[in-house]
């Protein structure tokens, strides 16, 4: 894919300030609004069963996150992504810690009759979606991305969703077509929830796109905030003046710096 | 309002440091309580049903914002607020999102007969209250502030609040007074959060005010806010480094510099 | 203890990164979270009743917070303490606001029982639980940590942990052993979630280390903290920017820079 192709969903996405739904954990809440408003999209956060089925139809796109799932919440997410799904809405599933879990990984599978959108997490989740056995440590991946691509694959065969496996290498797949991205830094893992927002992040630029072209606005967002976190990690060395500086990288990157900073390349099919 | 008045509400939080508790939204939970330590005041954020009857007596004043409802938190809000009347601590009602959600609109209402001190919100939220037609497009408003300005003096008189409406210009109005403070910076509607802390911003000065005066704590609580977000703003000019800075001013505006800064004017009764 | 000593706690967080499953408050889950990443660990927050008891086995060490407590969350944490205690891991208990309000004070001598390795709180805290009368003003210390020095060495020997007072002088005692640590800076008062992320950050030393030298471990931990607030209120004099160098002074502290700072001191048994 081409720098400037990519680029155009950012810029979809500050001109059309997509609305998000964010159905997320509560370690992350805060840091993923003010991700969503620093590349110009609209947070929100709306939690109760009561509420979601009216509000859904109002975003643009829904993000869900499991890290901090409990019984009340899978209620609100189950009517999230029912509405989604009545209004033509796109929504990502970002299945945290998936795989060691049992609540939560039965909730997940479940989750995937409901046709998400896009899939994105770390290589032992995506492991753990396709039915393989990972080696999952807490929330941090061990097994390593490239190791997931196969996964990843099936999974996004299985599922018809876009599927994102996020390390030091990103690949972003659709089952027939996958895209390697390889910027970023090991600061964004030294940051809580980079990874979280960053599921949202994809929420808002597949909602402002036509699912034709939802596997390219993944693969955008995934490069959009990787190498605003490269940039940022030249800014700062040390975490707590990296994700201010990450902030403010994903609020103003443009056009020229992100072409002569991505680096991406197309992968053959397995 | 002449701006020595204005500040010496500001003073007065910074010598007494007044307990609020805070009954808020999930995602503005940890800037809240920043902002509230930036300011002079000490945070406190009690939430189980269990407890809110026993710690409301201990506070200042309690700041409630209905941001992520959901109904354990609408139980616990009740209880708060009959103890905050029971012990004669104003209450302040940021009714985030009301309007297109029927759950929160609805409690809200029932809030209004519940006697809030200080009603704040943007315009649709204001409009929606005030018994009107808003068109909230989540939790931004669309309307104009200045075209809440009825809105607000009309829920004033209904509700016996004072009732502040906030974007590029604040109104702040008893029904018979209104004042109109034009300080701020755009960048305040790109970090999450620095509304809602607002609303407990106005807590920490009425809650050091004797009730005849909470028309002139709100408005003052609103001009320093406003200030020091604007001074913020020229000293970072993107949203993660512009947080940071928005947290430091509020930690060190002195009474010249917010003097120097202020612009207010009254407003004509309509 | 000797400087050397106590750094080499630090060392073997950054060399093991231990898993700390935090049972948190609402307000501080993201800042603890950051505070942990700094210092080398990795944190987990999962909440619910239905998976803590399977999480707690992969984790290092817990750590439990009262400050939000909710009737669902005192069900989470006695499941991750029963698992805790049987899969031999260390939980630390930091009694927010335990004294003035009766539904946490009550969970927490009940938790008391169920052998906390660490109790960390401040002196009104610490005071409460060791049976005294204190006068707690919501959760800030009103009483001394000095006057808590008695109490923390009473509630060690009665419960078997190690008890830290923490106030402008840290006191931290197995009941016969206790050092004074004099580092710090008022500015940690001046951020929310500091004293919270420091239980979490003990939690951490102690989940690396054999039960034998958890006393020095809390004390490292502290110590540890303490220093890289010291330092970052020399790098930042306002609150929003001390909470970004403290995060990075958690991040980048050396033994050097430690051992030339540390100030403590051996407490005589009373």
């Amino acid at each position: 894919m081409l720098a400037p192709d990519l680029f155009s969903f950012a810029v979809r996405v500050r001109e059309r300030a997509p609305l998000v739904h964010c159905l997320t954990n509560l370690v992350v809440t805060n840091f993923t609004a003010n991700v969503l408003l620093a590349i110009g999209a609209a947070p929100a956060m709306v939690v109760a069963r009561e509420e979601v089925g009216e509000f859904v139809p109002l975003a643009n796109a829904v993000s869900v996150n499991l890290g901090t799932l409990d019984l009340p919440q899978s209620k609100a997410i189950r009517a999230a992504v029912e509405a989604a799904n009545r209004t033509h809405k796109p929504w990502i599933l970002d299945p945290v810690a998936v795989g060691p879990l049992s609540f939560r990984t039965a909730f997940a599978f479940d989750l995937l009759d409901a046709h998400p959108a896009v899939i994105r997490g770390n290589a032992s989740e995506i492991i753990s979606l396709s039915g393989g056995e990972s080696s999952a440590r807490g929330v941090d991946s061990t097994a390593f991305a490239e190791a997931a691509l196969d996964a990843a694959q099936l999974l996004a065969l299985k599922t018809g969703a876009v599927v994102a496996v996020t390390g030091p290498t990103d690949y972003v797949t659709d089952g027939r077509r996958t895209v390697a991205l390889s910027n970023g830094s090991p600061l964004m893992t030294r940051v809580t929830g980079v990874g979280c927002a960053l599921s949202a992040t994809v929420a808002a630029f597949v909602g402002v796109t036509d699912a034709d072209d939802f596997w390219a606005a993944t693969a955008a967002a995934i490069a959009y905030s990787s190498i605003a976190g490269e940039l940022a990690s030249r800014d700062a060395a040390l975490p707590g003046s990296f994700a201010v500086a990450y902030l403010d990288r994903l609020a103003s990157l443009d056009a020229n710096v992100f072409s002569a900073t991505l680096v991406s390349r197309d992968v053959e099919p397995t």
